[in-house]
């Protein structure tokens, strides 16, 4: 492409820059803010400054969240002694939108990929294996994606675990196979976690 | 959807606000930021600061351009004779991409849409009508998207600009009809370009 504008074309390549948006689409979203208010454009940027720069997680669940502990984590109405593990933020609002779930949450923050160079170490498995040794948590419900990379993530922390004495689950399976969870229906989604089933019950026949 | 952080309930919905940006969407390209190097964003919202508050149009073409005079109105190469009118940049780095075209362009800035409210005095007809009274443009090229509200704007210009010595022509529509320029291969839009057509001969029976 060639740009009659130094600062559209910088304009341009940077929002190109995220997932799934190719410049063709970029050119068209930039072309878009142009015709609007000035205002509009900075409430967007400052949005998202605002974020990068003040995002906290809470220091329980590592759920995003505004403040040090988060809503859930500080709230008297949830059981402490069930932990759902799920990959991001998306996963906590896709079950919590069910209203079906009154644990709490661990956020590992992505899933184990050797393909992504992402290790054990990359994700918050450390502070769950705390929260189990603690012995406040009796059962831990693993809802991670279920590709390859979620079902060796869960396996990998199962291993870890195993031997204290805690009930692991995992969400049952209405959700076919390789879906996001985040695009699940959510009657499908509460019924797959009050239906959770022993984690030992969901590993695949290989 | 509830958001467990209003500083990413805000960068969602304003990412939402874009075009054809779903809330969904909007989520994973805010979570793709916060796991990138906060300078990503900086980068992003810098280059989106920079571009609205310091864009200019080209005096003449009203072409974005970062110059009083953009680089095609003031280069020796191009003949000012021959003015191709189309809707916005895009249609021109379409038409400059296909480098079949040495006139001048002229940014109209959209098309007459009575459903939009977009009037006549919303684009940069006035201007138009004036360097043609001017004298030195022998010839107007229309490269309108052909849709309704192209052909509106077209026919309005017509009306006013009939009775000068000027050769009022429309580009050749091997496109198919109602059809973006945007989109179209550039051999396809090169040749519409060489083979345009008076503007009379491309009025659509009706
Ligand atoms: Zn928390
Ligand atoms: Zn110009």
């Amino acid at each position: 492409m060639d740009f009659s504008s130094k600062l559209l074309e910088n304009a341009v390549n940077e929002v190109s820059q995220l997932p799934g948006i190719g410049k063709r689409t970029a050119l068209r979203l930039v072309l878009h803010l142009l015709r609007q208010p000035k205002e509009q454009t900075q409430y967007l940027t400052r949005a998202l400054d605002h974020l990068v720069n003040d995002i906290k997680l809470c220091k329980s669940c590592h759920n995003i969240s505004d403040v040090e502990l988060c809503d859930i984590c500080s709230s008297h109405k949830r059981d402490e002694s069930i932990v759902c593990v799920v990959e991001d933020v998306r996963d906590v609002m896709a079950i919590e939108n069910t209203a079906q779930f009154q644990g709490l949450y661990h956020v590992l923050g992505g899933k184990i990929s050797p393909m992504e160079g992402i290790g054990p170490s990359h994700l918050k498995i450390e502070s769950l294996l705390e929260k189990v040794k603690s012995g406040v948590v009796k059962e831990l419900v693993f809802a991670l994606s279920s590709t390859m990379e979620g079902d060796t993530t869960n396996f990998y922390i199962y291993k870890q675990i195993k031997d204290y004495d805690i009930r692991i689950s995992a969400i049952a399976r209405g959700i076919s196979v390789g879906d996001e969870l985040e695009y699940a229906d959510e009657v499908t989604l509460g019924r797959s976690i009050v239906n959770r089933i022993p984690f030992e019950n969901s590993l695949r026949q290989s």
